[in-house]
C-alpha cells in the first residue's frame, strides 16, 4: 500500500509532489555550512510526514484523487487507510533514529522534539479544520491558527531541522524555525489566492476549486469580516451551508470577492509575511533567503 | 476530544482501562532497581501509544463502545477520531522528550527507537487483522503474525522501556523485551479463550463474542488447520462469509471447536508462552517474573 501511494508500483508513475518540505530542509543545511549526507535523514523523514498527513487527510477530507493517483483509502478501503497513514508516521521518526546516524544523541533528540511538536501542531490545526466545515463563520484568528498549524508547522520544522541537521545552536535553529514560519503563511496564503482566483493551466484545477468545495480560505474569511454589504450577503449566503456550492454560483461568489477587495487584502498579507521573512533573514543574517524564495515560487509579489 | 476519550469530562467516570502496560514497564523497572519517577514518563507514554491504537482501531473495527463509553469517532464522527488518534500519538511520544526529563540522551534516543519500532510493528499486526476480514482461511503463521504485532509489540516494549528507564544495558532490556513478548503471546491466547469460552460475568461480553464478530481467533484458527471433519466443515462454513455469524450458531461453533479439541490447544499453547517465560526469566535471573505474572493474572494456568 505505501508502494502504491508513492507510485512504485507502476514504473514512471513515481508520485508527483513538489518535495517543498525536503528541499526547504536541505537548502537551510546547505546555507548553514552542512553536507547534503548529514542533513538527507531529516529531509526524508519530512517528507514521509507530510505524506502520513496527506493520507489521513485524504480520509478525513473524502477526496479520492492526491497528484492524478487515487487515493490510498479509495483504493484499499478506510480501515487500510488509517493503518497505512499510521505507519507511514513512524516510518518517518525511525528515518532519523536509524542504526547507522552519524548524528550525535543530544541532536537526535532535538531533531525528533521538533517533528513531534510539529505533528501535534498539524493535528492542532487539521482538528479546527475539520471543525469548520460545519460553521457558517470563520473568524480571522481561527483561520490564522489553523494554517499555523497545517502549513505553518511543518514549513517551520523543515527549516530549524535543515539547521539543526547542520550542526547549529538550538538558538540559531529557533531563528529559522521563525523564517520557515513567515514561509509557511506566505505560501499557504497564495495557495489560497490559486484555489479562487488561479487559471486551470497553473492550479491543473478547476477555476474557484477552493469555493466549490466550501473551503474556508483566507479571501473567504476576510470578505466575511467585512462590515454588512450586498457583496459580503453573497459570500455569506453562499457558506451558510454544509453543502458544496453550485458550479453556476461560485462566479458570482468571485466577482464578490473582487469587488470587495479580498484579492488584494491576501496579496497584502502574502507581502507582509515576505516582508516578516526578509526581516528574519536580515536579522539572522541568512544569505540563502532570496534563494529560498525563488525555490517557493514566492519571489513574484503578485500571483500571475 | 481527549478529555472525552479518557473519561475526563465527567467526574468519577475516568477511563476504566487496566494499564497493563505501564504497570508491565513499571514493575520490570523496579525489578530493576530504578526508581518510579525515573520510569514514569516512559509508563504514561506507552500507555498514550496504546490508546492511540484503540482509537484508530475503533474506527477501523466500526467498534462504537469501548469500557462501556462511546469511542471519539461514534461521538465525534471519523475525521475527528483519525485526528485525535493522531494527536494522542505525538503526544506520546512528546512524554518521553519533554524538557525536564533527566534521562541521559542516548537513552532517550534508544527508548524512543523502541517504541516508534514498536508502533511499526503494531501497523503490520493491524494491517494482517483488517486483511484477515475478507478472508475465509487464515493460517497459524499468519495469526502469529499478526498477535506478534497486534499485541506481542507493546508488551514487548513495555518490559524493554522498564529496562532501560533503570539505566538496564541494551543488553540486558532485549532479554527483557523477549520476556514481553512470550508475556504477550500468553496474553493473547487466554484473551482468545475468553472471547470463546469466557462467561458474561468474566468477561463483560456475551459468551462466544468473538466468533459471533467472525474474529480470528486462535480456536477458530487451529481448527481450520485440522484434517478435514465434520465438525472443522461447521467452523468453516461458519467463518466462509464476510458477515457476522448468527447468535444461534455461535453455540454450534463453539461445540465444534471443544469436540475438535481447540480448547486444549490453546491451553497448551498459552502453558508453552508461560514456561518460555519462565526459562527466560531463569536465565536472566528476573526476580519478579512470578509477580509480573500474577499481576498480568496468567497465574492460573487453565482459564477459569
Amino acid at each position: 500500500m505505501l508502494r502504491f501511494h508513492f507510485g512504485y508500483d507502476e514504473p514512471g508513475k513515481f508520485q508527483s509532489g513538489k518535495r517543498l518540505r525536503p528541499q526547504l530542509l536541505l537548502r537551510t543545511a546547505l546555507e548553514e555550512g552542512g553536507r547534503i549526507e548529514e542533513a538527507l535523514d531529516a529531509a526524508v523523514a519530512i517528507e514521509i510526514l507530510h505524506n502520513y498527513s496527506l493520507v489521513h487527510d485524504d480520509i478525513e477530507d473524502g477526496d479520492e484523487l492526491r497528484h492524478g493517483r487515487t487515493t490510498i483509502w479509495k483504493r484499499f478501503g478506510v480501515p487500510h487507510g488509517i493503518n497505512t497513514g499510521d505507519a507511514l508516521c513512524a516510518i518517518s521518526y525511525l528515518t532519523l533514529l536509524h542504526e547507522h546516524s552519524c548524528a550525535p544523541a543530544e541532536r537526535v533528540v532535538a531533531m525528533l522534539h521538533v517533528l513531534h511538536e510539529a505533528n501535534l501542531h498539524m493535528c492542532e490545526g487539521q482538528g479546527l479544520d475539520i471543525g469548520f466545515e460545519t460553521r457558517s463563520i470563520v473568524t480571522m484568528a481561527q483561520y490564522r491558527d489553523m494554517i499555523a498549524g497545517k502549513t505553518g508547522a511543518l514549513f517551520s520544522a523543515s527549516c530549524e531541522l535543515g539547521a539543526l541537521a547542520a550542526g547549529c545552536t538550538w538558538e540559531r535553529a529557533r531563528q529559522y524555525a521563525r523564517l520557515g514560519r513567515a514561509y509557511g503563511l506566505a505560501f499557504q496564503i497564495r495557495d489560497d489566492v490559486l484555489g479562487t482566483w488561479g487559471t486551470t493551466d497553473v492550479t491543473g484545477k478547476p477555476s474557484g476549486a477552493d469555493i466549490a468545495r466550501r473551503k474556508w480560505s483566507f479571501p473567504i474569511v476576510w470578505a466575511l469580516g467585512t462590515p454588512p454589504s450586498r457583496d459580503r450577503e453573497i459570500v455569506a449566503r453562499a457558506y451558510d451551508t454544509n453543502a458544496c456550492i453550485a458550479r453556476e454560483h461560485v462566479g458570482d461568489v468571485i466577482a464578490a470577492l473582487d469587488r470587495l477587495g479580498a484579492r488584494a487584502a491576501a496579496d497584502a498579507v502574502h507581502d507582509r509575511a515576505l516582508d516578516d521573512a526578509d526581516a528574519l533573514a536580515a536579522e539572522a543574517h541568512v544569505d540563502a533567503n532570496a534563494s529560498i524564495r525563488n525555490f517557493l515560487a514566492l519571489g513574484a509579489r503578485r500571483v500571475a
